[in-house]
């Protein structure tokens, strides 16, 4: 047997993944899929660079939903093991110390402690590493503002758990929680490290045990400046994401209600299963019509290039839409949707392999938005009617508040207390 | 409450982690670690330079092995599904005319294909992605040399299932495979994307199916320039490993035996489990015991730097040596198993959390050598002896014959057809 065969066949299809884009080779298609204004390209040679930090104290919000989006993120969420609310005071005030040391590149705590009988209070394993743009943002889940913790009378006017929604298919080990951690870091070490630290932190000190937990990587959310990233189906995701600072101030940023809620926010997760392999035999046609965008440049399937403005009233020689009624794009556009608009954080997930012997992998799918209920109106309809419901299922789920940021001397939430 | 006491703590522990090792800050300290001759520092800031690639085709041993570490590693092994001679060998020549494309940054097929019904022969998630150092390797477990498949003659002599070895607790479903991908690479989508997709070809054709797998993050095995990374103990890991030329020759690839055999090399895997909230909750002056180094500087105990050559030999004013009967450097080292040395290419992996509520991590290690008993050797008084036991469980094992790579037109292990 030879090769020849496979080699000719492969070397016709020889395409620089970055050619497509950018190469000469690319001719026309790679001017037209360049972005719109607003958006630089990716240079030709993408580093990544470690040194990179965020502060965590300011005025404004947390680190972690403004920031363009890092390369990995632990997501944790804990349940309180106490109603004490001294308790809980003590560990906002422990996370919030230790998370600023964390975002600066430090350790939290000695390694190697002095006395011989001690342990140590950093797990050490970030040393020699960079801050690698780490962010840790906090959030607070529904049952943390109860008459037990005395904390009922601060609750956000918007906070409950999230509704029933079509196409849920919750795992009861992998929802709600009382506390959030999102941390993000171009290093998934550092970003390990400080979950783990904080997660350590919740366990000694008696108040908080971890429920549910998700490792993510990629940039499945465009940010400014970055080439939009794509999901495990392939497809560009976050074409359309919110990237201004006024939609930031008029969709993701709480602008009422008591001072220490302001630039604040509602935080949604779901752990998203996307049946890949089911995907994959799926013919491309197809998956473009579940999306309504054409898979390689990531433009609607009415225009020709990725930011094109989608025309959902164009139709076919036939009358059909070109878009069709069930196209994932239709079902969440703000256009279709009174003007809502939500910031998606999303990160690509594996879990390895499933019983069955299938690729286990998804979306780890976060959300920022000044309503809950925003992310409810968009994902009822996408649950109910979605083209792609066939090939995804919503097995996670939690909501948090995610306050604003503390200033320095201060810490998460701590005018709960007061 | 105040934060006051919480903040002047931390600031009391305001240390850089790098400063650590490099600051001006760290005084003699940061000269005292840093790396003996041979071995370059980490440049003050960390980049990743994503547009590297690695040939595939070459006469030598197959990419990914004496390659240095890159910071994310798939691997995942496969069961043959057919005992068809000729399946084995189109699966080896598809796999390996993709991964010469994949290594190359580019797709394995079209993404859009220009026939309606057709669907994508590259699932897309990789596109626009450099080719980030990626180096797939491919291995052959015992089964593959079978009387049913007529490859029994072509066993490489040492191959065979590995020994039963104090301390297994091996699980069935993360134990065996008749083929293993080890897919490494500085951009974890890229190496999700090559393993999916060949992954897919080889269930296509009908020939092998998904058996277990390991992702796996971190530099966690140091290599030629690179500072030594650390493990989920917080222990820098691999400061003894082989870095020379002439010590891969004499260790890793085997120098004899038929011609296609040459520049091969015996891979061995486990999944290492580490109950790292246990060690946690043990006292540093311990760890540093059980390993036989000092934990921050990673010197032996029985030196200030972590290049100094431990003294096996040294005792406390008491008689009791520095390094104890059982540290885990004393057990593998060279100077106490007759010369023997492996080369481990080890990452951090972590599970998320288990069944108990505790943090689910290890280590995944890779050991590649010209001798599986050499591993074998070595295990056997680890897992008898090694202080380190109490906190670590061998969960998953795998043993492949590494072939060399492959020449172009050629495909891995083509002789074996002939």
């Amino acid at each position: 047997m030879t090769l020849k065969h496979l080699s000719d066949a492969a070397a016709a299809l020889q395409i620089s993944r970055r050619g497509l884009l950018f190469g000469a080779a690319a001719g026309t298609a790679g001017a037209a899929m360049l972005p719109a204004a607003g958006f630089a390209a990716t240079p030709e040679t993408d580093t990544i660079d470690l040194s990179q930090r965020h502060p965590f104290y300011g005025k404004g919000p947390q680190a972690g939903i403004m920031t363009p989006p890092q390369r990995y993120v632990f997501f944790m969420t804990f349940d309180l093991t106490t109603q004490d609310r001294q308790a809980l005071q003590v560990l906002l005030a422990r996370w919030s110390a230790a998370i600023a040391q964390l975002m600066k590149g430090e350790t939290i705590g000695q390694v190697e402690p002095d006395r011989a009988e001690a342990v140590g209070l950093d797990t050490a394993e970030a040393l020699e590493l960079e801050p690698a743009g780490l962010t840790v943002t906090v959030g607070l889940g529904p049952n943390v503002f109860s008459d037990a913790l005395g904390l009922a009378a601060h609750r956000p006017a918007l906070l409950r758990p999230l509704v029933d929604l079509p196409s849920d298919a919750l795992k009861p080990d992998l929802t709600g929680g009382d506390l959030s951690l999102q941390a993000c870091a171009d290093d998934p070490q550092v970003a390990y490290h400080a979950i783990r630290d904080l997660a350590r932190i919740a366990k000694v000190t008696g108040t908080a045990a971890t429920r549910w937990t998700v490792m993510g990587f990629g940039r499945a959310s465009a940010g400014k400046g970055q080439a939009t990233p794509r999901n495990l189906m392939g497809f560009k995701d976050g074409t359309r994401n919110i990237v201004q600072p006024a939609d930031f101030d008029r969709h993701v940023w709480v602008q009422d209600g008591p001072d220490w809620q302001r630039h604040g926010t509602y935080q949604v997760v779901r752990k998203v299963q996307m049946h890949i392999e089911n995907w994959d035999t799926d013919r491309v046609s197809d998956q473009n019509a579940v999306f309504g965008r054409h898979k390689l440049s990531g433009a609607p399937l009415t225009g020709t290039k990725e930011f094109d403005t989608p025309d959902f009233a164009k139709t076919a020689t036939d009358g059909s839409p070109v878009i069709q009624d069930t196209a994932h794009i239709r079902l969440a556009a703000h256009e279709n949707n009174e003007g809502v608009k939500i910031l998606r954080r999303g990160f690509n997930y594996t879990d390895g392999i499933n019983q069955f012997g299938f690729l286990d992998a998804g979306l780890l799918f976060l959300s920022y938005q000044n309503d809950p209920a925003h992310f409810e109106r968009l994902q009822a309809r996408l649950g109910a009617s979605d083209a792609l419901n066939e090939y995804i299922s919503h097995i996670g789920s939690g909501i948090f508040f995610v306050p604003p940021a503390p200033t320095e001397g201060s810490y998460i939430g701590e005018a709960m207390f007061a």
